[in-house]
């Protein structure tokens, strides 16, 4: 069987500009970064503006287990299917970190014949735009503590510095650091730690800005730490929004690729999907809806974390409607969460799978929730039985929801024609597209309505501290605006342990943190990891590169 | 008068395809970053290799003042001129790092009407190089950070640990740290600290690397660390020579961009020129010199430092033999060397010109030393006076170097046209190249060259640490390399204070280190810095764009 990377480079891409010719654009809409990926220069803009929507598809997925789901492997299946079926599409995809693809994953690109490519070029640096959100993240903090060393006429308290530094990297070993050590000379010692680049509300504010001067804007807006008397100290107060923004002038430029079958994908931008909202840029989204048909996009982790981020945040700040939500699930996952170790994962179980089925059933009532249609993605393993695929056809029916089988994975689009036609069916039917909650209610009423009506909860606590924040940043004004939740992707709970469809149990608000340059706010449930570490054998071990450019290792 | 950022807005660029087509490149030999941006495949070496080799032009300077010099302007200046005098040129330069970019220098691309261009991606990120750079080192610190927190089979000593991190900025605050608190899941507590990103060794072997598997070679060969009972620990040991290289798989292409005049340029790495070499990449200055009858290429620092290792480092290591060496100076900054203040060096001062021309005539009898001929570049400013001109000239060619006026800053390549007829008439003369050491003599003969024979002075004293490290590495093999001299910019001795031409004098060592993957030792007299600081006021907060992508602060 061949490698995700080995069917990479047997890819026929066509040139970039050719696909964007599909599309529409033209060479001088395009800012090549070689042959096969280009940026999507912003003047395009003015020219696409008023033509009307697209269709939008989020490809979601059940609450993550070790078995793994297929979510942007499915995301590019089915545009491939889509195409296959005669529309305009486009995908949308968030970029990978660097972190992962050395740490464990060793690449994020889709896999098997449903990839985006060029493969290596996506997951190695690709066109800069982590970089530039590494750069900025950490010329901010070198400004706070330069206005530190330089007297601090600010007065800020060097105990309450919330702007840390990044590093696209696993680096469990800058979690926790002092700095400033040495002397005099060498700055004012104090507490700090990195955390992984796309953690940075850089990245999140990437991904939600519409043009440079709003950027800008909410640049300026981030807090980065509080002064003695408790005042928050912002980027302005810093003065460098300016010189910030100036280094996103090409990153904030969608980067246009294509998947092994040709259709055109946009890879921009990618936020944590813990303590931001996890989905590709709004830039991206726009120009796809313009562009396309039809937008395939997905948003990270299950669709209690993934897809009402992407509703209640990115849709609600760019103004999109979306017209389906795709569950993606394999009936190994779900018999996972019927409680079978990974070991026994092969083996036909349908008490288990019955059991696991619950997880599906709650993301397919949630996504009514949102006033709009599911439709299940069976992810084919070999090792699915005949029943097994029946039962979970039988019980997603009964509740309304379409299913089909996707064999994208082997056998690329035309493996996904069966779900592409289910999806079209359910594009074209009206919807009732809303919000979970009003951004203009009190924090907690919003942190009620998710924990209760998406994740099953009976109530919410707070710790003391985390009421205290909600009642400071209250006074603050910063009441009016989406809620960010920072839980385990694992359960729909807020214990990683408890699979399935929990009930019964509450939610515990740990902390929350104000993301005023991004726009929301971040409500931590439980210990959230901003900062991996790498395995004892790490994926990087395993890569290689000869003297032509062919690269080993990747997968 | 217009900002350097405002001239190079109104250039007239030509797409970087044209300028590449007009050297013999063909749209297969580039990857576009942009329209203005490309990098030459490595394929095309293939079909270039067996052409003869174009002249070389080196660009130094006297020992650099607060008056500055203009090396950078004027490399680009003479590029200009020679081609307004029809010959096919190609100007190689450093990439600037984005540290002092946003500290005090704000742009490093030459100035006025001898800049490279586009200058805000040029001091922006570029084609992202040097974040290659930062990633691949800081990989490598994850790594062996990584090791040691699952067991530290290898048995590395932490407190021995000499591979630090690196960012590409001013960051005071990280020069010392201690790193991996937190506890059991939070690393190994150690000492660390961060360096900027052009410090770091990979940004050498970048630079001196011939090709892919020469890179991983040289990679492997770096020693992070020794073990508790003394043996180097490398990268080979930590196999990741391959990850490590395949982060450089794009990085390790030339960038073509070009002049305010179209002249094509090279702008690829860019070393420290006290702990590392100080000149751009071999990859860079090959190809140039297949391409182009005459390459005009600078090192950093004055000539005592960047001369004497773009020759015994650089030349040696790629087999490059340099025609001529220009020394670039200024009435003022040899004002500033006889001793002149800063606020006064706009009046004429004969006997404080007298005394600070001792500086120049010093490296150009230096240059005579390699075999060159060296030809003076005055760049004019408007407060030299004809009788200042006129007695630098005469004392010039008292001492047989050719001299001319330098009027690029202020009239493009027009202003570089009687410098470039002296230059031209130069590299046509048989000269007597040679390197100043043989690199296998013991280590401190090399040293004592260096310092006597281009530094003028009496000796070189060592500390006990330097004794015992050389002691050491000529055990483990180390003594055949070059030496890399780590020494004050500012003057020719290791004292920044004694300007003109010191004398009377001893070179103190106090540190040698290895640098096993580029291929030398590195020699340090005096405080080496390796990780600037921002001011008090960074050029950052000066600097601004707007919704059309137009950047103010700039310089």
């Amino acid at each position: 069987m061949k490698s995700d990377v080995e069917i990479a480079q047997e890819a026929n891409m066509k040139p970039i500009a050719q696909v964007a010719a599909e599309l529409g654009l033209t060479d001088d809409d395009l800012e090549l970064y070689g042959k096969y990926k280009a940026k999507v220069s912003l003047a395009a803009w003015e020219r696409l503006k008023d033509r009307p929507d697209g269709k939008l598809i989020l490809v979601s997925a059940i609450n993550p287990t070790p078995a793994g789901e297929g979510k942007t492997t499915n995301t590019v299946g089915i545009g491939d299917a889509l195409r296959r079926l005669g529309k305009k599409v486009v995908i949308a995809l968030r970029e990978p970190s660097l972190g992962p693809c050395f740490g464990v994953k060793g690449g994020a690109a889709g896999g098997g014949y449903a990839q985006v490519v060029p493969m290596e070029d996506i997951n190695l640096h690709f066109t800069g735009d982590i970089h530039a959100v590494t750069t900025a993240h950490n010329l901010l903090a070198a400004v706070l503590d330069n206005h530190l060393h330089h007297g601090n006429e600010l007065n800020i308290d060097p105990r309450r510095i919330t702007w840390r530094r990044v590093m696209d990297l696993n680096e469990r070993a800058l979690r926790n650091i002092v700095l400033g050590l040495g002397g005099k000379a060498n700055g004012v010692p104090r507490e700090g730690g990195f955390d992984i680049s796309v953690a940075s509300e850089m990245m999140a504010i990437l991904c939600l800005a519409s043009d440079l001067e709003d950027m800008k804007r909410r640049i300026s807006r981030i807090i980065v730490a509080y002064t003695y008397d408790g005042k928050p100290v912002t980027v302005a107060d810093l003065k460098v929004a300016g010189a910030l923004t100036l280094l996103f002038k090409d990153a904030i430029k969608p980067n246009l690729v294509q998947t092994l079958e040709n259709t055109p994908a946009f890879i921009h931008g990618g936020p944590f999907a813990n303590i931001a909202h996890g989905c590709n840029s709004v830039m991206a989204s726009k120009f796809a809806l313009k562009l396309a048909d039809i937008l395939v996009t997905e948003a990270g982790f299950g669709a209690d974390l993934g897809a009402e981020k992407f509703i209640d945040i990115k849709c609600r700040f760019a103004g999109l409607k979306p017209d389906a939500v795709v569950l993606v699930t394999t009936v190994r996952a779900l018999k996972s969460h019927g409680g079978v170790a990974k070991a026994d994962l092969g083996r036909e179980n349908m008490a288990a799978l019955e059991k696991g089925l619950a997880n599906l059933t709650k993301h397919i009532e949630n996504v009514g929730k949102f006033g709009l249609p599911a439709v299940v993605a069976i992810n084919a393993f070999p090792t699915d039985t005949p029943a097994e695929l029946a039962f979970v056809e039988e019980k997603c029916a009964a509740l309304g929801a379409e299913v089909a089988l996707s064999e994208v994975w082997a056998k690329g689009g035309a493996g996904g024609e069966a779900l592409a036609q289910k999806l079209l069916a359910a594009i074209e039917k009206p919807n009732k597209f809303r919000f979970l909650y009003d951004g203009k209610l009190p924090i907690k009423d919003k942190i009620a309505a998710i924990a209760k009506e998406i994740y099953g909860a009976d109530g919410v606590n707070y710790t003391p501290a985390a009421d205290k924040t909600i009642q400071e940043l209250t006074a603050m004004g910063f009441d009016k605006t989406p809620v960010c939740m920072a839980k385990t992707q694992y359960s729909l709970s807020d214990d990683a342990a408890k699979l399935g469809r929990p009930a019964g149990f509450t939610v515990t608000v740990r902390e929350v943190r104000v993301a005023a340059g991004a726009g929301f706010l971040v409500a931590i449930t439980g210990e959230i990891m901003t900062m991996p570490g790498l395995p004892k054998k790490p994926a990087a071990e395993a890569m290689d590169i000869d003297n032509s450019g062919k690269i080993v290792g990747l997968f």
